[in-house]
């Protein structure tokens, strides 16, 4: 790479870019960790996006109609630490750069949603950012439609690597972009042909430009330093009617002595490298230092949208006031205040007829009369729509000729489902919530991990939740899967037990603002336990007494979901020995677990055997069983030790031994 | 369809079809549940392959050198279980026909290894097989190079459907077979325009063709009901230098009123439709009922391979004793006697040197010394060699240029490298390790889950565990990940706190012939801890006294990993004020839980107060902490409950309290 070349050729644009690259070569110095290289092959790309195409104001950064940027390749996040700073972010301070990846900063090694504005979704886990994207590109469409281009009208760009095309998640990506033709989805490939463990083509030949092609796109490959053909490229982007990828032909860790080399993947912190390196730019002042012509050259370009803002704002104004309101509502995360008297009114007529319904198809009931009430949700399934019941009759299908449809069919994209609705509460102004087999949470773990480390409210449908789906079999049976969900930190696990509690789990799910939820849901049909009526919602208890001891209370029975049932039907027969047996209904642990310590030595008080009731691995049960206990803890559990069997679902719950028979013995056996 | 014009141009072939559609459609009539439509429409292709191509013979299903025949798109099981039961295989009976998808009997709802002969992969999970057979593919080039082409030298066919190429892992699959030009893997797409919501133009557009093209992979495109065609292609495909892949335009639910719609992917159980489609087949016997001539035929098919089985025998006798020796012990997953002595020999000499290395670095060591003992090994990353550590000196690189090489750069496929080892496994012959970061075991979860299932000792090296590895921040830091596997039936994960356990942890993952194991190495140093060589291995109970109290017991501290050194620490700390502390180090739970109680009681008696401390959610330790106890249960943990942050790791064990200090405080308030 001719280094000199690129400066005389652009000597303005070369030192932009390079404000970009001496502040990562310093930042990484000082921490002694993090990735110099890629900030450095793609200051170039970032530069032209920002200078010339990039809608936004650095005064401005919650503009909902701004060009969303997105970092997919997270491991580069000085780049974007660089160019939020450089533009004038206030939060991105240059006291923040000098701390990148220290305790208590806002720069961590990757970017972390939450930590700065302009930090659009926290990437790092390869691919994320790029599945996000489509997510952000379809919310924006749907807005589009619903408010009109005079509010809504923006792209989103991303910048993904190698590492990110390689990921399986990416694939779902890409063709779910392509059927969808997001034509404001602009992604720029980092061609650098390197990877941790050296060149690209130890582990990969794809041609990635046929590939993209395969699935729909409007591809470009352009040489990633040239900031004529760069401006060029995303010029066209823009104005194609497809996704749009373009391939960036760069040079990893450029103009250093590791350039082209997977060193120069990592963090670069020789003062002789640094220095022969910012030499090479022409770059003459100290670490950190950005000299004051090239700063205000960045700020100008920081500042560039202001009118662009202030224009948007104006047509904003003229809007309803009840659109504005609305606009501003969902942006802010915030409910209708119809929706707790229509989940009101729906548990009330629940409680009257007592359906026998699996939690899926109450789960549907809910969605008929929430979707109408909610005009921010968007639903959808991984082809599982009549399994997940998830389609309510007013949604409408979200397709490339209805932006106003509110149903996804997502295709077999599980994990790609959950990036995309990842992004789209990124965006704002929608609540997305996806279906798929509860089993298959392991293809979504990864998005799922990041809706709560992110802390966005993205509902997942998880039904067919046990054994109790039957004929499909262990491939097809969760068993630990609630465990895993509950190993994860800020994430609310629902299994209602019946139309009721899923009333009240997705009311909890659709008002959070800062935690996901997983909605764990029966194929199989279950009575109404809650038959009598309460305006308050019990499940955002976490647990509650469903039915209290008659006599002495010697015996707790606490289940979930479909096992309800059962722990009601053992109470029956353990009451007929004379036996006082409550049942405590635990539909969420997570939010027992938040309550004050006298609620919870109500529910569930030191004294009486405890039995936990659950198809599923004991697993996070025995904080309930053993914990919290002043004294002897006499407790066991009903539930799966193995993967289950294919069976019809009533022979596998008696072969695996989770009955109301085996309950009472198990109670009986520690009294 | 004119179906009367396929009976009519190749009725021998159509008879032999149509007994497998009419097994299924009886099948699935009969358990009133299951998937009718792909058999319907796979039928003429599985039926040229076996007549024409598949080399096996139903007598001898353990052949090593079969060719191996996985249907990836596993919800259509009673296709291969027709298969099965048509050709001959001993144990698939028409009695496991008629009882498909009950309880006890070998035909699950979808295809599960072990459950008969003639399975080679459990499948259902969409991608899955597919990935497999990567897998697959490479372990037969292993073999090949390793053995020669008179004994390993076969095909591996696949079924794969519109969802298998959905699911992100197909193209992580798809790419890493192009690269190894495994030109032995030949998979047919069932392209039948159909999901389960509806056509597949609802969610994907993707052009298949162009896409396997762009990924290094020989394609042709046939009409699926056509035998002359099939043959043909298949004929081509094996000729070819690369992965072949051959889209097959197949009608779903052939012949039934069902055809072609997303109803016919499902049960097809209306005795009339059943009725009409039998007599649109020319099918004339009774449910079950296959006509002898038809199934004479076919049971020649299933013998047709017996002269080159008898062959292949020939060939292998001319194999050196100790070749034949070698061969016949790795397929049957048996350790060589000397890796005992090898794991004994470092561990002695580490009890002598206690190096203070990561727990990463002491994996290196041990697989320096153990790949040279077990030939059958085959390593790789997911793109993180040097921080896996997974790469020995004496491996080489596996790649299309050296099939000898015992290494292979998987790019960044966490998931692909997973299910592609499940595959080598079920091969035979190769024992497969494969590292990422623990935390991106999410992205290998639907995989590891099924090594699990499938019950094959699949190993996965994951390294960088806690918040130790440090900047990289939290999404790279698992806390929940140890929870989650330790969740997962049927799975060994091991927690080593030095060199020596980690050694020991080895010998058990690499014995094993039925768990996988996780293996959670740090990515900091660790001292050695086990400074007194024993040569039996310890963790193989899976906990153990590492140091017990001196004068009266009153404190247990249980820790695992990079915390145990903490637990020592303290230990030290609470014994200088008088304390008596046993410390306990529990690298495997599942291995402790498999004793004893009468060794757990000793390892942990009821008195004492017990801290758990381990850098990572709590859940998985109540049963330790509260569980087994004879009297009030006082205990804490000491540990993680929230998601990291990106700061140096010895910062962050600070901030999130896991230090000697918080647990001697923790014990003391406990007293």
């Amino acid at each position: 790479m001719d280094i000199a070349k690129l400066r005389q050729a652009h000597p303005d644009h070369w030192n932009k870019a390079c404000a970009i690259r001496a502040l990562t070569l310093d930042a990484v110095h000082a921490a002694n960790s993090g990735h110099s290289g890629m900030p450095m092959g793609m200051a170039d790309v970032a530069t032209v996006l920002f200078e010339k195409h990039l809608k936004f104001d650095a005064s401005q950064p919650d503009w909902a109609d701004r060009d969303r940027f997105i970092l997919s390749a997270g491991h580069g996040s000085m780049l974007l630490y660089s160019l939020l700073h450089l533009t004038g972010y206030s939060d991105m301070t240059l006291q923040q750069i000098k701390d990148f990846r220290q305790w208590g900063a806002i720069t961590a090694g990757h970017p972390e949603y939450g930590h700065a504005k302009g930090i659009e979704t926290t990437t790092g886990p390869l691919g994320q950012g790029l599945a996000n994207s489509v997510g952000f590109a379809m919310a924006e469409e749907s807005l589009r439609a619903q408010y009109g281009k005079k509010v809504v009208d923006h792209y989103t760009y991303v910048i993904a690597g190698d590492g990110c095309l390689m990921e399986g998640v990416s694939q779902e990506a890409i063709t779910l972009a392509g059927h969808q033709k997001l034509s404001k989805l602009i992604v720029f490939w980092d061609n650098n042909n390197i990877t941790i463990d050296g060149t690209v083509d130890l582990s990969d030949r794809t041609d990635q430009i046929m590939r993209f092609k395969a699935s729909g796109w409007h591809v470009q490959d352009i040489d990633g330093h040239d900031p004529e053909q760069i401006d060029q490229a995303i010029a066209a982007a823009k104005k194609s009617q497809k996704p749009s990828m373009i391939a960036c032909k760069t040079h990893i860790a450029l103009g250093s002595s590791a350039q082209d080399t997977s060193k120069g993947h990592g963090a670069l912190t020789d003062d002789q490298l640094i220095a022969d390196t910012k030499a090479a730019y022409g770059w003459t002042t100290g670490p950190f230092e950005v000299p004051a012509a090239i700063k205000s050259a960045w700020e100008k370009i920081g500042s560039r949208g202001a009118s662009e803002f202030k224009a948007w704002e104006d047509r904003f104004a003229t809007l309803s006031n009840g659109k504005q309101k609305e606009f501003n509502r969902i942006f802010a995360l915030e409910v209708p205040k119809k929706l707790a008297a229509t989940v009101r009114a729906l548990k009330k007529q629940t409680s009257e007829t007592a359906p026998k319904v699996a939690t899926r198809k109450s789960s549907e009931m809910v969605l008929e009369v929430v979707n109408p009430v909610l005009s921010e949700t968007i639903g959808g399934s991984a082809d599982l729509t009549g399994s997940n019941n998830t389609k309510t009759a007013d949604l409408g299908v979200f397709s490339s000729e209805d932006r106003k449809g509110r149903y996804v069919y997502y295709g077999i994209r599980e994990h790609g489902m959950a990036a995309a609705m990842n992004g789209m509460v990124l965006h704002g102004g929608v609540r997305p919530y996806g279906g798929t087999f509860m089993c298959f949470t392991d293809y979504a773990r990864p998005a799922m991990r990041l809706s709560a480390l992110m802390k966005v409210p993205t509902v997942y449908v998880m039904t067919h939740d046990s054994i109790g789906l039957g004929e499909d079999g262990p491939t097809h049976q969760p068993v630990e899967h609630l465990a895993i969900s509950r190993a994860t930190p800020n994430t609310y696990v629902f299994r209602p037990a019946d139309t009721i509690e899923t009333a009240e789990a997705w009311e909890i799910a659709l008002s959070s603002k800062t935690t996901p939820s997983v909605l764990s849901l029966t194929r199989q049909g279950l009575p109404t336990v809650r038959l009598q009526h309460k305006t308050s919602n019990l499940t955002a208890q976490g647990a509650y007494v469903l039915a209290d001891a008659d006599g002495k209370r010697q015996v707790i029975l606490m289940a979930t979901g479909s096992e309800v049932e059962i722990a009601l039907a053992a109470r029956d027969m353990l009451q007929d020995q004379g036996i006082g047996t409550r049942v405590v209904s635990m539909p969420c642990f997570e939010l027992f677990a938040e309550q004050p310590d006298s609620y919870r030595k109500k529910v569930l008080p030191g004294g009486p055997v405890r039995v936990g009731i659950e198809a599923a691995v004991r697993q996070g049960w025995d904080q309930w069983l053993l914990g919290e206990r002043g004294r002897e803890a006499k407790a066991a559990f009903v539930g799966m030790d193995s993967f289950g069997a294919s069976a019809p679902a009533g022979e596998l719950y008696q072969k695996f031994g989770i009955t109301a028979e085996a309950v009472v013995k198990k109670a009986k056996g520690l009294l």
